[in-house]
């Protein structure tokens, strides 16, 4: 009997301080699995809507109670479904209760400060929920493709990330990061279909297609880049994404669990208010 | 046969310099009225969800083009649904595309700037949908009622009110404001209501009862800042609202009537990628 896969086997392994853990490989996920499938497409989509409502009620909570804060953080390639993971598992949570951060190219005033200090302009405040739609993140992996940065240099900002993250945890913040794990056949797939559609050309740049062409690199950046900042308090996972309804489905699922740990209750009745007759 | 009620018939005169128009009197609205409900609560659900699938598209054409801008004021007295509405109105908006801006009692920080300082950083940029939740407006309403403010001061912010509104106007944004209008006595039922479920107590402070004290107090510092800050290229509309279903459905149709006048296209097609095949 296949054994049932559990959320913490697509955790990445919390860094060790570099002590010969062996690599991550990212070749030893397999992005077309659909572990957290529910059996169809269809029984995926019923799953989701339930998981949607509680997150929406978990997010009031939040709210309501005032206290943490929940941060979730997406990574993937071009086409990956950043996107469209934020509209599918957020569908049901209320607008007012969320907010999306989207991290494009540094303007001249951001790349005039250190590489996290945008990203800390974000940071969820008391009973927020914020998701971070690319981040810090690009600003390890970019540059090592380019070679723009030393590696001495990219392992600095491994820790300075990891001191950030430990920082936000320490001040309330439960993170999550999420890495959409899609192949490269998928991605061309997704690509083309962007092409062929010719109102969907105003997403599409060629240079887009410079990171296609720079995939193993990117890979292998990715791999670094996880493999030095899954901590207990900010751990990474890899959400197989070939799939969309199979990656909605467990992103939900992870940002659930995250919620369900959090201990939202909603704040006790007033006395003052007990009672009370308005006229 | 009873004349069909037109969106513009609850369009606040436009300002005309104070040159002897009458007065406005919210009085001559009916709150509990529907003009504009497809006949019952479940039919307005039902264009509600058709209405809210076309704000999703238009909401789409507005990014693609990143050229105009929408802003949406939303004002009300306590309970009026203001979040509520935003929640059933931009239920379906992917919520990458839609930005919401709440305005709470100023910070220290803000309070030592300009009162129109913390709302232009919030003005929406190319390309954006954004949503006011409370506004510059309580900076006329409040220092009206509680007599901070002399009335000359107050017609000088009515004035600065216009001048901003004129530059996002002149700056291609779409400006449109809704003032949700509910009777005294259905905020009654929705405090009570309120009070009645415990677990809501956190919404509810004691100090929401002041406002409602000042009621008529309000409600004349409402008509005098709609009559003075009504324009044609930032109108007021007052808004029945004692019916959610026939708010929601009036804010929708009003919006979409926005979008539609905008002239909203996908971008043309790029040549460089006709024909292109991803390898």
């Amino acid at each position: 009997m296949a054994k049932r896969a559990k959320l913490d086997d697509f955790r990445v392994p919390f860094f060790d301080g570099g002590k010969g853990a062996k690599a991550l490989s990212l070749a030893d996920f397999d992005p077309s699995s659909k572990p957290f499938s529910a059996g169809s497409k269809q029984a995926d989509r019923e799953r989701l809507t339930a998981y949607a409502a509680r997150l929406d009620e978990m997010q009031e909570r939040l709210h309501a109670q005032r206290r943490e804060r929940v941060l979730l953080v997406l990574q993937g390639m071009d086409t990956s479904g950043k996107d469209g993971t934020i509209r599918a598992v957020f569908h049901e949570v209320d607008p007012l209760g969320l907010r999306i951060a989207t991290f494009r190219v540094p303007s001249p005033d951001e790349a005039a400060h250190d590489f996290l200090w945008r990203v800390h302009r974000q940071a969820p405040a008391a009973g927020e929920l914020t998701i971070f739609n690319r981040s810090h993140y690009e600003d390890v992996l970019v540059p090592r493709v380019r070679g723009e940065l030393t590696s001495a240099e990219i392992e600095r900002r491994y820790a300075h990330i990891r001191h950030f993250e430990t920082l936000l945890a320490d001040s309330g913040t439960a993170v999550i990061k999420c890495f959409l794990h899609i192949s490269k056949d998928e991605q061309r797939e997704r690509l083309q279909a962007r092409i062929d559609d010719e109102t969907k050309h105003w997403k599409f740049d060629l240079a887009d297609l410079e990171a296609r062409r720079q995939w193993d690199d990117y890979q292998a950046a990715y791999a670094g880049a996880l493999a030095a900042t899954s901590t207990e308090h900010a751990p990474w996972y890899v959400i197989p994404a070939d799939s969309k309804s199979h990656r909605n489905l467990m992103v939900a699922a992870l940002l659930l669990r995250v919620f369900e740990g959090l201990d939202l209750e909603y704040p006790p009745a007033k006395e003052s208010l007990k009672g009370l007759s308005i006229t």
